[in-house]
């Protein structure tokens, strides 16, 4: 999908065409357990930084050092960290991904889950989920699996830099009923159960978490996570900054 | 999903939004019974003449007499016969559809299917199915309850005037299994099955009919309809001109 994005964004490569002749625009449908179905123009994962929510620029100047992007994409902020002068990875488990970001220019690139790189033997300063990418963190019992992986990876003194957003603000009858359906099964009322599609490909179900800020320091206890820092001024979306317990 | 779609490009009515502030873009889920999945921009139901396909302006022209627009959605073709002073009236199956339509100056308007229409005692002379619509012939059982439908709509001389799609021109490995895998289900290569879907929405499964005009000649057959011309300019896509046997 990322692959056909490119294509129609800068001409180069075969793009997706309807009847063999008109250009078929390029749409991520996102569907959750509950049948609500949403087509997103996917253009948007190449987005310059003239383009983006303020909050992703904001999200910029709380990285330091040596920088993991996770779930990088299609390179949109790890280019423009490296733009910069700063020392960034993008990592991602999509090989069209990883290939369109090479392509665009980001240099150092990973084709990996969080799980096995971290046992690679290599250390950052800053970890970077952008694009709702807090949402990796899926639920409860998977949370603190991954913070141990960044723990793995993390170089004293690392952070996590995480955009996430709250459910919780909605008066729409379905999400609402979504969230209560969660909490009777015993999942947080933001734990999406998702899968992704385009064309032919359908990705396996997979939870992906909106969760609430205190439902975040809730998650991040007894992982040697804390919050260090919110940044609300775009709610529904929100920054978080967490740091390892010293 | 019209009247969603309505209200982001008029400004009149609530728009959809992401996270309570952000635009979301109004996208039909096409959804076909082997997987694939298409997302659809829905604004193009609301397209102005300078923005329609070439074959549209063709099918205005063949126009007579009192018209039946058969699945006129937003009115974008009926609203144009009616500027021009034809008489025309728009039928749909969709309440919201007809509403927008409506909102946007058609006049005259039916909510119903064809089945139940055919038993008014109007006539016309001509039978409008534009934006595929061919498709709505289904398949070689259900085309010919359609063609009898309109033959008793159908004033002295009627005419049908439909855009299809040969969908055989194809090299899409993806489309060459899913005509194969129908004809050896003993269905027409191209006659899809299909769902629409749009948020907590879907449709129930239905039959759309791709076909080739020697396909469509044969389910003519015995209908008491008969192909009198074929635009084929803009291949793959067509306009087939049916009138009936005198």
């Amino acid at each position: 999908m990322i692959r056909d994005a490119y294509a129609v964004r800068t001409g180069i490569g075969p793009r997706p065409l309807a009847g063999g002749r008109y250009p078929r625009p390029v749409i991520e449908v996102i569907e959750r357990d509950d049948g609500l179905i949403n087509g997103a123009p996917a253009d948007h994962y190449l987005d310059e930084p003239q383009d983006w929510p303020p909050y992703d620029h904001r999200a910029m100047r709380l990285c330091r050092g040596r920088v993991l992007d996770i779930g990088v994409g299609a390179g949109r902020c790890a280019i423009e960290l490296q733009r910069r002068g700063i020392a960034v990875t993008g990592l991602d488990t999509s090989l069209g991904a990883i290939e369109v970001a090479r392509k665009r220019g980001l240099r150092d690139t990973v084709l990996n889950t969080v799980d096995e790189f971290s046992r690679a033997a290599v250390r950052y300063d800053t970890f970077l989920l952008l694009g709702n990418n807090l949402g990796l963190l899926e639920s409860p019992e998977r949370a603190p699996v991954l913070l141990a992986g960044l723990s793995r990876l993390a170089a004293p003194g690392a952070r996590i830099v995480a955009q996430g957003s709250d459910p919780y603000g909605t008066r729409d009858p379905v999400h609402v009923a979504y969230h209560e359906r969660n909490r009777q099964r015993g999942r947080l009322g933001g734990q999406l159960r998702l899968r992704l599609r385009y064309r032919e490909i359908a990705s396996d179900w997979f939870d992906y978490l909106n969760c609430s800020v205190a439902e975040l320091e809730g998650l991040l206890a007894g992982t040697g996570w804390r919050l260090k820092s919110i940044d609300e001024q775009d709610r529904p979306y929100y920054l978080a900054v967490m740091e390892q317990d010293t």
